[in-house]
């Protein structure tokens, strides 16, 4: 398995091709995987803003002074309000905020950026971030590129373990994970572990390359690896009937 | 970057070494990464063990009867036993044991493996995963391979997201992390995010090829790809005090 870096990507503007901007750069082959920070995405799509576009809520202010209090420095309420507005719910309110954005992802502050932004102050995520791989991989359908799946990326904290990795936030032309639902280890017995999330894995692994700010690498290649002859499920983002920490988590809200 | 897998690795028993038998098989250079399954590091280290080597305490009895009662099936309570003497804190004791190893890393039946075991009915996770690595390390270095990062991996489920990912429980010979802090990005701000898991990236893009079952190559080799210049920490699993998710957990247990 190789993974390379597209090379000299420009800046990205609104309305950019990113699937014209990659193939004018990368010899890209049936099999290939596409990682895709959703950075460069977010631009080509025009997800930039800027704080006056939120006016603030009560519940935004009452976020931000509570969070102010807690970490002893001022916050602004309208990012508050951002990360509301792209938010379907408020998993953690304090001292930072944990939230579930509009496709499903869980991550801190709705995964808007405040770094990564020339003439703007935030940047948010995709809104679809299948559709925009899905768009992607047809834009390399158009050039006559054929089966190369796109995946668009993000990094993202976690629970039980410090720092950031790389992950999925979208993908086309492949599935979320290889099942491995009743296959068989080495010695004939059923395997525990049976569902790989393999696009968080390609995300993780591609995120080795692009890593964080200015000599980032945002898209990159991924050949000489395949799927192979498994089942694929095509869920990433757990229900909360699938998710005991997340009912906790609802339930610690509600105790306060 | 480029990962291969190290084909032909034996069925792995206890007291083999397993920096001879990689070198035996793959031509590591200064820079490379070795990934090593813990499955194999357990093997080499004989973590085997049997259910009838745990004799059930009241507390595992307990635990056995009330996962059994929700899910509507006999559990084994000497596997709980198992769980409970690899553990020092259990997180999660219904449908499933989410518990903290004794080395601090946080998972489903504290790793216990009960596939992937020949001649026994479990495998236990390595003892101390950071000395095993530095074990593999010291063993490359005798055979004059000098400049090896060895990293031990396991796969793990997660909240918020479906799928087991690969992960690092122990590494020799490099950072854990990668440390943003103070770098700036493309604009000159600096980087909201802060601090890159490589070693987890590391160990799930090395999964990508060890997968699961028969066909796993348990052992990774990766190439063309440097920390580079950048400050490292080396922690990886979160204190309670930086684990919201984690106070949560603790909290849910005290009110039921």
């Amino acid at each position: 398995m190789e993974l390379t870096g597209v090379a000299d990507l420009p800046e990205i503007r609104p309305g950019d091709d990113i699937a014209a901007l990659v193939t004018d750069r990368a010899d890209l082959e049936p099999g290939d995987v596409l990682t895709v920070a959703s950075t460069i995405v977010s631009k080509a799509e025009g997800r930039t803003a800027d704080l006056e576009d939120f006016p603030v809520s009560g519940r935004a202010q009452e976020i931000a002074d509570r969070i102010a209090a807690m970490v002893g420095e001022e916050k602004d309420p309208r990012f508050a309000q951002a990360v509301l507005q792209e938010s379907t719910e408020l998993l953690i309110d304090a001292p930072f905020l944990l939230t579930e954005t509009r496709f499903g992802h869980i991550c801190v502050n709705a995964g808007i950026d405040r770094s990564n932004v020339p003439d703007h102050d935030l940047l948010l995520l995709p809104k679809r971030p299948d559709e925009s791989a899905e768009r992607i991989r047809s834009g390399l359908e158009e050039r006559g590129i054929e089966d190369v799946a796109v995946i668009v990326t993000d990094t993202s904290g976690r629970p039980f373990r410090y720092g950031q990795r790389g992950v999925a936030l979208g993908w086309a032309g492949m599935p979320a994970s290889r099942d491995w639902r009743g296959e068989l280890d080495r010695n004939g017995h059923e395997l525990g572990v049976t569902v790989q999330s393999v696009v968080d894995e390609l995300a993780a692994a591609a995120n080795l390359i692009t890593g964080e700010g200015a000599g980032g690498t945002p898209a990159v290649v991924v050949r000489d690896w395949a799927f192979g002859d498994h089942d694929g499920t095509d869920e990433l983002f757990r229900s909360v009937d699938d998710d005991l920490v997340r009912q906790a988590l609802r339930e610690w809200r509600v105790d306060e």
